[in-house]
């Protein structure tokens, strides 16, 4: 038996990290870390740069394979079946370490922020005791890179993906709305003349990339500039906010 | 001169630190500490604790009365004198330091959730260069402790307050709506049979209670723990998270 501990180590910036996470990464016997599949940000090496700095022992290394989604069953059904394809590829990589007591994972962003860990460790047989380390999202690096608040003075907002605001549009009467998990520009969806953008790209990382103005004027920019970062980089993580100017 | 770097701490536990935040606060030449006027939380010599737990050599430390907020006229007026009025001591506390050439403010959370310090040091004269580190928000530390994402897989979620819930309802179209900013358990206001809650105060410290279950089973629960919770410490602060069920 072991317990499980999901670790958030922020987007990408090492001193990201909290004390509470390096605490747990020292306490943990064996950690799991993805090596093929994930997208390049994480396969540069960020979580073995993170264990090296907090831990002068290092845990026990368990690298394991994730396996490719399917793209043809439908969005949901695909996601429920690569979740139940990565939960064995967890339980093979823990089963090879027996001796293993505390099990951690470092997880990109917050496990609790349009993350799959917590989906996948309750597949687990028998259901590991699991903890969570909230760790800095790609949001809170986007709204401290552009040193502004999420929220207009005491009022709400919404954090959505790309494909609801393709699919649905605008969230009903939200006035600033945050998105996620966007590869495809979803904001040229939208009635442009109406939004202000902040857009950032690697946010809180060495190569971040900021752009901030009324949609209609910075979409194409935003659109170029994310193609031209992603071909230099190989890879690209971005995210947005976007606030609507009621007339 | 002076630049000003606010710094998210996190909700109470001093392991929620980044190690940006740690790095921000070695740095700082001045850093300016509330001393009346905040809640017992912050009294609670949470912010010397943290300063002293990173910094060998402290930083000079400038202490700010809070001013009392006019509640007599209109909500967001009496907010925007208040931030006028903290301005000016924040303006005064740096002025008696005209060496520091970089001021920082511990902020509890983040600066960019439900907070006002970016509002406030926009009011400064001459508006100093600000940079924003990012903290962990009670938000993250509410759905870390019940070990839950915030979002339902793909899906959106709306942050709001209490004071929103019960001038305007349930959001329109949310599925998950989190809470904050709410002295009135607002949820009360709702068509209880229709929710799920997950409840929390004092989040990520060691005085942290949880409650989650159905809201028409827990509402009381909450409440009278609430009240009690509130009479135990002198203060309380707490944030919850609901989920509509749709039949």
């Amino acid at each position: 038996m072991f317990d499980l501990t999901l670790i958030g180590i922020g987007t990408g910036n090492p001193d990201h990290l909290t004390f509470q996470g390096a605490g747990a990464i020292r306490d943990a016997d064996l950690i799991l870390i993805p090596r093929k599949g994930e997208n390049k940000a994480d396969l540069a090496g960020l979580r073995e740069e993170i264990i090296a700095q907090v831990s002068d022992t290092p845990p026990q290394i368990a690298y394991f394979d994730i396996p490719k989604r399917r793209a043809d069953d439908g969005y949901l059904r695909g996601v429920d079946e690569w979740h139940d394809a990565i939960a064995l590829r967890w339980q093979e990589a823990i089963a090879a370490h027996r001796d293993a007591k505390r099990v951690a994972l470092l997880i990109w962003g917050d496990p609790s922020l349009y993350d799959s860990s917590l989906r996948i460790a309750s597949r687990l047989q028998p259901q590991p005791e699991t903890r969570v380390i909230p760790g800095i999202t790609a949001l809170q690096a986007l709204t401290a890179a552009h040193a502004i608040p999420i929220n207009d003075l005491g009022a709400p907002y919404v954090v959505t993906t790309g494909r609801r605001i393709r699919d649905e549009g605008w969230p009903l009467n939200a006035s600033k709305v945050a998105v996620m998990l966007d590869g495809e520009c979803s904001f040229q969806s939208l009635e442009m003349a109406d939004y202000e953008i902040w857009w950032g790209a690697y946010v809180g990382m060495k190569e971040e990339i900021l752009i901030h103005g009324p949609l209609a004027d910075m979409a194409s920019l935003i659109v170029e500039t994310r193609a031209k970062a992603r071909a230099d980089h190989g890879w690209i993580m971005d995210i947005y906010l976007l606030k609507r100017h009621v007339d």
